[in-house]
Parts: C-alpha cells; structure tokens; sequence
C-alpha cells in the first residue's frame, strides 16, 4: 500500500488543490510514491479541529506524514465580526499541543510537520466580500498572526517537531502581501508555491522524498524496449 | 470513512494533478466529500496496466468510482519508435474488458467510468524531445487513436459503463490541436478542464455529486456564530 501524507488545516488547506495549490503540487510531486490526502476544514479552529480529530484520522489508517496547519481562524481578534471563530492564544497553544499528541500517541512513527499561520494583509482584509464589516476594521491582524505562529513554533519545539514559519518567511519578500495573499489571508499561486516548497523541505530533512520513497510500479524509464513484460516479472 | 475516487491511467493521469490538472480539479471539487487516489503510470498501455493491476486495487479498498484511462499509448503505431508500447486494438478492447471486469467482479457497486484516449497532433508529436525519431515520421496518428477510442466506446457499451469520448469530443472545437494538447499528446489547461468538466458529468448522471455525497464534518455556513460548538455536539 502506499504511503499517506494528511493534510490537516482550514481553508488554506482545504483550497489548497486549486489552481497552482500546494497539495496538488504536493500529490502531484509524489505521485509515484505516496497518496496526498485532503483533510482542510474552511472556517475551523484548533478548538473545533480538536472535536472533529478522531472523525478525520481513524486508528487503522496510519499517516507518513501529517501538516497540521491552524491557526489563522484562532487569530481572528475577540471585538471583531470574526469574534466566534477566536480562541485565545493560550488555549490555540494548548490545543495545537494537544493535536500534535493525538498524532504522536496513535502513530509514534508519523511525521508530523506544523505550519504556522500566513502573515495578514489588513488593508485587504478590509474588502472581504464575505462579511458584513460594521466597524471598519480588520478581523485579522498581522500582529495577532505573528503571535500566533510565535506560538505555534513553539509547540512545534516542545514536541520536537518540524515547523514551517510561513508568517516570517513570506515576509521576507518585499511585496509579500499582494504576491503571496490574494484577499490579505488566503494564497496566490506565488504564496502556495512557497508553502509547497517549505513542506517539501521539513519532509526531505525528514527523509522523506523522492530519493528515500520507494516506488510501487515500474517506471517508464526502467522498462526494457526490448523486453517490456521482464518488469513485470513475467 | 471518506469514498474514494480512484485515476486509473497512463501519464495523462499520472500528470493530473499538475498546474489546473483535470485530477487536482476533481479534488478541489470533492474536498469535503472524497479523496481523489492517483493511480497514473507513465507510459503504460493496458497490456501492462493488467499485470499490475492486482498491486494498485487492494480488496480491503473499495473505491466509490474509478476512472480507467487507457489507450493512447496501445495505440502506438507498431513500426515506429513507440512501437514497445503497441497492444493491437483486438488485446486492447480485450484488455480494457478484462480491467472493467476485474473492478466490478471486486466490487459490483463501484462506479466505473471509461475515458478515450485523446485525439493526436501528429504535426506536434514530431517535435517530441523525449525519444529519437529515426524515420522521421509521428509515432502515434490521429487515426490510430481514433480506432482505438472506438474500441474503448464498444467495451463500455458492452459493460454498461459510462464513457467519456475524449478523442471526439476535443475535436469540436476548432484548434484543439494548441486548445488542449501541449505536445500534440498530453493536455494542456484546457485540455485538463474539458476532461474534469466531462468525467464530473458522467458522475452526476451516475448520481455521484455535491448534491448527492454527504459531507463528513460541519461546513462553515452550518456553523451558528452565536453557538459554535453546536454543530459539533456540544
């Protein structure tokens, strides 16, 4: 059977087999070697995900890997229209903790790879199409992401897991706003290709990649033109 | 436990989860409702896609659909640098009876759902960079494809299967040579939304939709701002 890599997260994961998205990069990266599993949840927060977790991943079906990417609903500030999807800091910590156990406990050998939240946009959060905005001000902002994933890599630490800082390293390039967000929060291709190319990193340093994972079927180029059946063991 | 949708082909499924892919799209489409499972294999015609055809559908893993999506490589021309790849049409429709049979003798309720190879641009497929080309002639033709797109018709027809004829649906459209095929071959954008638009058409018909598949966890829009928790039992 092939392998499995579980992709647990919100709407960034959730969407993330769009067009340019980074779990179809993902799936279509190991597409010889290991089955991309959709598990994104558009709206939900670490307390949610923390309900729903022994509905999403079952005892038998052990994972390679697992992202576990939450953290920008739980961001969403306690005054704003976004007040219901908020849990505080602490409790996002602790729940992420909890998450990351739950894998660990059931499959000691899966690799699990955290991802913080993405940095915010505010002044395009501003022109969400999809709430009514009384105040005026932004649900999100990027200080309260950073804190956050400041968190986030923190458990990531405390469980000796690999973590992508997703909310620093698109910072990094000037422009990351509209090159890497589309509405303030969710990706352009630009922003999964960097989210498909960190996991694809935390994994290889894992050893998982194309060089370690076997492949189940001959391919192509290891067929003989001259004796094509002979791969198949005939 | 999600349904699953098994890609059962050569590269035109095994590069289906590439930029705007017609796999990745199906599994944007059912992101809450099934998992997509790719099942592409390079250069395989049916001949070889039955010997192991054992290792790729495990008894234990029912699937809710498989797309079959062989024969542009069978239908390589016997004389020209492809000619290792060429079943004859009489083993190919044979072939792909013998695979049909094998999924619905495993599992009689599983929905399988044919697709043609595609037409050919012969002028394109001389400009292959992959495979050196001695006489100078296209290894494939749109001939031949057709033949063998008739074949994969007749053995739907005979299993009762659902079909999606690829070779002549493209060819409606003038430009179909550039349109949807990037090497007179493999499928470009367009191409990949033709195939999604059409294989999620023949699901429909067979009752396998959004409408019709049940989502495993609350969607966001069900979630009561005022009472969260609600919608997860609390």
């Amino acid at each position: 059977m092939r392998p499995k890599i579980y992709l647990f997260g919100d709407s960034i994961t959730e969407l993330s087999f769009g067009e340019g998205g980074w779990g179809a990069s993902l799936a279509n990266h190991f597409s010889r070697s290991a089955d991309v599993v959709l598990r994104g949840y558009s709206g939900y927060n670490t307390r949610w995900a923390l309900k729903v977790i022994d509905k999403v991943f079952f005892p038998a079906d052990e994972p390679l890997a697992v992202t576990v990417f939450f953290g920008a609903n739980d961001a969403c500030l306690p005054d704003r229209y976004g007040a219901f999807q908020h849990v505080p800091v602490d409790e996002y910590k602790q729940n992420l903790h909890s998450i990351v156990c739950f894998l660990k406990r059931r499959w000691p050998t899966t690799h699990v790879v955290l991802i913080t939240p993405p940095p915010i946009d505010e002044a395009a959060r501003l022109l969400n199409p999809y709430a009514e905005n009384k105040l005026g001000l932004p649900e999100r902002t990027n200080e309260a992401a950073g804190a956050y994933a400041k968190a986030c890599l923190s458990v990531a630490s405390e469980c000796e897991a690999p973590a992508v800082d997703l909310w620093t390293k698109m910072q990094q390039f000037p422009g990351w706003q509209t090159a890497f967000l589309s509405d303030g929060l969710h990706l352009t291709q630009g922003g999964n290709r960097i989210v498909f190319e960190e996991v694809i990193g935390k994994l290889k340093e894992d050893g998982l990649s194309l060089e370690t994972l076997p492949v189940d079927l001959p391919l192509f180029t290891d067929i003989d033109p001259n004796d094509p059946l002979k791969a198949f063991g005939n």
